[in-house]
């Protein structure tokens, strides 16, 4: 049930088979968890989201009492050709020193993954470094960055369509890996640009509506950036109705990287959690591309950056904190998993009204 | 500093004196945190709320860089006169029998304190129920439940005093155990009415702008339920001045301890989490006592009682949380201490700029 789709718009056959394969959840084990969520002993909602998560958890891995443990972020790393604009607040080398840093340990992110309990993994999915044979490093480097979109298509179709490949064979990877759920991240210098970009042609909003300050604090030129973004628009004529020519006129390697993990993990039964702007920009496309896609995925947190908020609204999917994070790499996702785990260890650990003595209500 | 307390409202000896002990969080350590904070390799406030939270339990702690190992959510157990009015979804003994049952460890609160690594003790503060020596409880009980407030005060002024100094007590205790970081909770049922009665006075706002459905999800009777509290109001005539003539006349024994139990952890400087609607209702009393207790706690979640909303805008604190969750024990609370920790943890684990090969920016 692929929707809308221009005519002439090109899937390759992998992902048609992806997309077909990925189905509504099921309504009857929803009931079935609900039913079981209603038995335990609390007065039924009174854990409100807490609850949701773990149902959608429990239907997304098709078993009424799920395990979880393995639990994976999962960090897209890419450059942007828009950066040659020098409107960023980090120089473009600044990619590959986040990589090497969060290999060693001493990012924001490890802090945060050790705190939930997660692995962290860094994808190089189109990072302008030469990082060798870098051990830890996943390397599925497509393109050195994209090309600058305020001068033309930032990456051809097959580009986009080769790292979403990557990206989905990775979450593949991951569910034969026995991960039981797993979060996005991203880095890349100049990132939130092609994100308001998707954002901006999907939704129809003007890009001073879906554009902020910006990972960097003091980052100027706020004014410079969207008339970039309206320029890349003009200029590449992005059909909003196809989401992978969005994607390759004005989006990132990271979006369609990530957009690829929704996928192949929505078809792998692996609920993700899906990390604030530069993730939500991947969602909107993997969305756009197959509706089902959304009852696969949680949002993270509302992003401190303006166009998160007009995304989750298109996505109908609100997110889970809301914390004013603005940072990116999986922060969000590593907090937001460990409310999903909340969740699920409710349903699995708490006591039924069977079992306790706690009267039922008068 | 005790402000706008009337001329002839007594205050005992001890209370006048954790009172004084407490002062405003030191400025200059602030600083020195927030200086450390921005030579985290990431760009400055880019974790949001993380980074508050970090800052207020280093400036509580008087560290640069504090450990935080021992968590401990305390919950104070009570009954209430009021339901004889028989507006509650459960009957009165499902108060004990939540005691027995988070003893055993199959309640929502015992499953989110394992999560989160924290502790959970029970404080029996007024149930009406006898426990005799029962093992794991902690047995402070001051009466066996309030007095129905809708036909005269819940409590004497000094009842509730006794709840307070035990409180406060039990706070005391902890941070001499070595206890890092607290988190409050309550059971007790009807004790949404005495709470939004604490609201309705100290606020100055109407019954129905502070009533909600309660913990039960089908509770009927929110009409009579805002009778009851414009009705005891009436009828005690509770001093918004004075907070121990409201905590006493209209007021909980959870209430009574909560607030006891924030002073003593203030006055030895040990952060509080605290839990949804009834220890909101505590925190008001005991930052109405002394406006600078407000340093020393944070609010968990916004929870999904009406009145929560109205309480920590008048305690000027807004929410960590937002996840609907209207189920108390200290469930919130648990959450909330996982986010306070991932915060400390940012603070005391990241690299920092000089340490880090990450550029500065440019």
């Amino acid at each position: 049930m692929i929707t809308k789709v221009p005519k002439n718009a090109w899937y390759p056959a992998w992902l048609r088979e992806v997309l077909e394969s990925i189905r509504p959840l099921e309504g009857e084990l929803q009931v079935k968890v609900q039913a079981r969520l209603n038995c335990l002993t609390r007065p039924p909602g009174s854990l409100g989201r807490l609850e949701e998560a773990a149902r959608q958890y429990a239907v997304i891995r098709g078993q009424e009492r799920p395990k979880l443990q393995k639990k994976v972020v999962y960090i897209f790393a890419a450059d942007h050709g828009v950066t040659e604009e020098g409107v960023s607040a980090y120089p473009r080398t600044v990619t590959a020193q986040m990589v090497y840093h969060i290999l060693r340990g001493g990012a924001a992110i490890n802090v945060l993954a050790r705190h939930v309990g997660a692995e962290v993994r860094v994808v190089d999915i189109g990072v302008d470094h030469d990082f060798n044979q870098l051990a830890g490093l996943i390397h599925k480097k497509v393109l050195r960055g994209t090309r600058n979109l305020g001068k033309g298509p930032a990456m051809t179709r097959q580009e986009a369509l080769i790292a979403m490949e990557e990206g989905c064979g990775l979450a593949r990877q991951a569910a034969e890996d026995g991960i039981d759920l797993l979060g996005t991240g991203d880095i890349g210098i100049g990132n939130a640009i092609p994100s308001s970009a998707i954002a901006a042609v999907m939704t129809g909003k003007p890009a001073h509506a879906v554009t902020g300050k910006g990972t960097g604090h003091e980052a100027k030129g706020l004014r410079q950036q969207n008339r970039i973004i309206e320029q890349a628009i003009e200029l590449n004529r992005p059909d909003p109705r196809d989401p992978l020519d969005v994607l390759a006129k004005v989006g990132g390697l990271e979006n369609a990287g990530i957009a690829g993990f929704l996928l192949g993990a929505a078809a792998c039964k692996v609920p993700v959690v899906v990390e604030g702007f530069i993730s939500a920009a991947g969602a909107l496309i993997a969305v756009r591309l197959h509706p089902p896609i959304r009852d696969y995925i949680y949002i993270s947190h509302r992003s401190a950056e303006r166009g998160h908020r007009v995304m989750c609204a298109a996505l109908g999917l609100p997110p889970l904190l809301d914390l004013d994070l603005r940072l990116g790499e999986g922060t969000g996702a590593c907090l937001g998993i460990s409310l999903v785990e909340a969740g699920v260890k409710v349903l699995n650990e708490m006591a039924i009204f069977e079992e306790a003595t706690a009267s039922q209500r008068s």
